[in-house]
């Protein structure tokens, strides 16, 4: 708190808001249930510190009296009045980048002389540098998805659908000790090749490429982890591209070194991917990072000059992507350090065959 | 689409934008991932119609090209700027309830002399009116939350973690034939007073009163469910307390004829739980609309004076809570017809005896 308000002073920002999004629990251990009933913290640069809470999810929040009181408002309260009150004459105005767009217009106008701007510009700063309880936590979230993907391994595929697979690493990311499942894609066959193909009613047939990508949040830190699948001896062309992958996934890795651009990261992938003619099939970024959100700054994308330092945690996930064919993606989560880039992803990075 | 412009236009609305939130799935059948990479769908008042999508996701999107055009933005492109040029010299600005504030703020800076207004100005009225198809919908989960709750009468409570119930809950919710499991509190023993209460590690003891409060979406409309259960005989208090409870859900469902203000509704089962000594542990209103959304219009809650209309959807929900010791809730989902107040639920309402 004392940091966010340092940066809040440096930045000209009189009062902070959080809502829903990851800055409310980074910052104080409660997560605002996205509902339309309003709960949001109220931080001034100086004086009491308030979370605005409906009265009904009061009973939920721990007492945390040397953080912030606790504000309750009834049904039939307006809450835009009770945070616009404390809000008072201030000019400028950082609110929650989350935070509903109701919510956000019905502040502007209790508020019309206040600047808007984005809370992300006070925590973004703060939360993008990890330290070493929140890399263990990330390294705890990773050795869990790891171990599911090495049992994925050990599966059958052939006959199951999309969904019934996607329904188990779900049930599984649970059960591996996550609170929440975040995502569980499985793109199979010609369905790889959309990147965020949602799962449904597909088959998985003998030949077919695999792709799992899936993710939670354990202790309010995530995991996030892609990795391949074949149902018996992939095509030659399956084989080729995936060892272009697996290589440009390497080379990004290396390259993620303390002092060295997003953007650079992002081209040692890229350009492994182009010198091997599939350049126009890579249509994502190289990464993004990870912490309490799934995905956070630092982006590992085109166009990004921040260089990497240490405590920076993020994905590397190049892809190829054939149209009508298949789709092939490689991630783990990563993390710079001074003494280099450390993966957290054990699992074994092969193309698994399976039944 | 149609009865959408035609509200703008009566509202002197110019453009509809619309990202994350159930409008859009509402009007186009694509929902938003709710991701830092901005989808939103531009509705001029007049002209083409686009869905501007991240590359990435833009295979996701079916064709549906006589509602919309698919404007796919890159990676390094500034997707703020592919809609602020749609959007134009537009004055009246109409932004989807749950857009992330971030693009609020960037829209707004980039369309300066616009006003913006909540979408739901333009799509409530026409939401809150369910068809028949879509209280066939809103049936179809209901009854598969039912089957779950009849079945969670027989399965064993002590001993097992409030999370782990948790757990079963919303793996039996995904295999009820939900694609997804939006809530499932699970609030034991004193926890029950806590109506949101997070389940966590508290195990089941003999005597506690259990809470289960679920739902999930199935086909794009919801289901939300609560039953109550105790392990072993009931002490007389809250055979007592349950009794007055049934009696106030009852007397609500009752009440919930066509032209009846929510309010009155809610009064019905105030009036109840007051009158039995209970008014000042019945903290929340009495019920919320329901849909595509979990909640949405219209709120069962006193200040709220709309007559019901037949199509209405809503839940009848009230609650006694007893801090440090237990609670009680019990929900049904009803719909207003012209015949009378229809439950859509059918589970057992009485208080289940478990072991």
């Amino acid at each position: 708190m004392a940091r966010v308000r340092e940066r809040m002073g440096a930045l000209g920002v009189d009062v902070l808001l959080l809502s829903v999004g990851a800055d409310l629990p980074w910052l104080t251990g409660y997560e605002a249930m996205p509902l339309e009933r309003l709960t949001m913290l109220v931080v001034p640069l100086q004086g009491d510190v308030a979370l605005v809470v409906p009265r009904l999810e009061a009973p939920r929040v721990e007492a945390q009296g040397d953080l912030f009181e606790v504000v309750a408002w009834d049904e039939t309260d307006d809450p835009i009045s009770v945070v616009s009150a404390r809000v008072g004459r201030a000019g400028n105005v950082a609110i929650g980048d989350q935070t509903w767009a109701r919510f956000v217009l019905d502040l502007q106008r209790a508020a019309p002389a206040a600047a808007f701007r984005k809370a992300s510009e006070v925590t973004g700063p703060l939360r993008v540098v990890k330290d070493a309880a929140e890399i263990d936590a990330l390294r705890a979230a990773a050795h869990a998805v790891d171990a599911i993907a090495t049992e994925m391994r050990r599966r059958p595929f052939v006959g199951r659908t999309e969904a019934q697979v996607h329904q188990e690493l779900v049930e599984r990311i649970l059960d591996a000790g996550h609170q929440r499942a975040n995502f569980a894609i499985v793109a199979t066959g010609p369905n790889g090749a959309s990147p965020h193909h949602e799962p449904a009613g597909r088959v998985i047939e003998p030949g077919d490429v695999v792709l799992c990508d899936f993710g939670g949040t354990m202790d309010h830190y995530c995991s996030d982890i892609t990795r391949m699948f074949v149902v018996g001896d992939p095509e030659p062309e399956v084989a080729d591209a995936y060892a272009v992958l697996v290589d440009a996934q390497e080379r990004a890795v290396r390259a993620a070194t303390v002092g060295v651009t997003c953007e650079s990261v992002d081209a040692a992938a890229r350009d492994v991917i182009t010198d091997a003619g599939y350049g126009d099939r890579f249509i994502h970024r190289t990464g993004h990072g990870i912490g309490v959100e799934a995905h956070e700054d630092p982006y590992v994308v085109a166009g990004n000059d921040l260089p990497l330092q240490p405590g920076h945690a993020f994905s590397i996930e190049p892809g190829i992507y054939l149209p009508g064919r298949f789709g092939l993606r490689l991630e783990d989560i990563v993390v710079a350090t001074a003494a280099g880039p450390e993966r957290l992803n054990e699992a074994p990075r092969d193309l698994a065959v399976v039944e």
